[in-house]
């Protein structure tokens, strides 16, 4: 009998030519998929939430996959996590309905990205945070955010290149969270489009260095051209943190 | 004129041989004397606090040197820096009196290690603790921690091929500090043998686990004798916090 089967999974990107599958690259999907392979002794096709850039972190990426295989679903992390690097670990397995997608199913994400505040580097955070050695005006970028809330086109927030035609999205909230040097943003939304959490990032740095005031964020949103947008945020500050169900 | 220069250093231990220069090895002190070098156009000698072993990490290793070069100390960190890779960092440099010695000056240093409690390890915290997948009783192993503070002869905590022949120190304080699946253990005191934290830990641990009573610690001190005490811990939970001057 197939079963369909939900995984969530973390990740560190730092390796990885991001999450998917491609020819002559190292990728979460494809270790992830020969792991699976090796513990199940079947063939499988992975079907992620998203993809996440190289570079790119995840706490909670989600992916599901079919399965003939009658092993009890729980075993699966602990099983297949021995056959992973330690840098891709399953946090979880669950049996889901055998139409469910994990991409076509999701409702929402959650990303946080990561700046590192100080003139000096962190040999710890530098790999997971993106080092700022100016001083930022916090509340500036906040009121920047509030501008962003809300159903928009965020083409000027995609990466050029894209074929994506709907560029509607609708971000629900985007917070500010201090804890020593590191300052995180943590972006809610019903989806994001392709480098929009780091193009979003990248804007809100430059807004938060006072080399643009908070209230252009309107123009760049009408301007509907990625020209207006800041620059785009170094990957490994983002975190995918919750696919949403 | 020759001044003498006090350097604080972070560094993730994971890529090195540990602090101390060896031939055929990439070492800490090695990497970081041939920054200077190159940045003050001088010969140089660092005079490190102390070792940490392979894999170990530093948030606050001292090291001094002697400079003939005129330039302003305070220009150091972001100088030699940007010759550094970015797993290594001075974070401060200061003048010190020509006598001073950063290992001979110490009165002390402080040690953290870090254990992630969880059946599934963490892709972010397995390069920074030891993953324990059984549950501890940190309530004993904070008993045992209690017969360890003060002056004791720590001969059973030291590694056994050193050749230390004083192996009285004096643990000034053990802190427990659980964040989340993070256990953070902190070690205060006037010196530690070679591998002394790491043996304290282990043996905690396996206090933590039942496989000991706390009480115990009394008798392994007494048998001043390696296989009395508990495993080593593994270097990459441990991190060198601060030395004491």
């Amino acid at each position: 009998m197939q079963r369909n089967v939900k995984l969530t999974i973390a990740y560190k990107g730092t390796r990885y030519a991001g999450w998917q599958r491609q020819p002559n690259a190292v990728t979460v999907e494809a270790v992830l998929t020969e792991a699976l392979k090796s513990v199940l002794k079947e063939n499988i096709t992975l079907y992620g939430a998203g993809r996440t850039d190289a570079g790119v972190h995840a706490e909670g990426q989600c992916a599901n996959f079919h399965l003939t295989n009658a092993i009890p679903v729980e075993k699966i992390p602990l099983a297949v996590n021995t056959k992973l690097p330690p840098d891709i670990r399953i946090t979880r397995a669950e049996e889901v309905s055998l139409d469910f997608h994990s991409r076509y199913a999701a409702r929402g994400k959650i990303y946080y990205y990561q700046l590192y505040l100080d003139q000096i580097a962190s040999p710890f955070a530098c790999e997971y945070s993106w080092q700022i050695r100016v001083p930022l005006d916090i509340g500036c970028m906040q009121q920047a955010a509030g501008y962003l809330i809300g159903e928009h086109d965020f083409r000027s927030f995609m990466a050029s290149g894209s074929s994506v035609t709907d560029t509607v999205r609708r971000i629900d909230s985007i917070d500010f969270d201090l804890a020593g040097r590191q300052l995180r943003i943590t972006y809610q939304g019903n989806g994001f489009l392709y480098n929009m959490v780091r193009i979003l990032t990248g804007t809100l740095v430059e807004i938060g260095m006072h080399k643009n005031a908070p209230a252009q964020i309107q123009k760049i949103i009408a301007a509907e051209n990625r020209q207006a947008a800041g620059i785009t945020a170094p990957p490994q500050g983002l975190f995918l943190k919750e696919v949403l169900y």
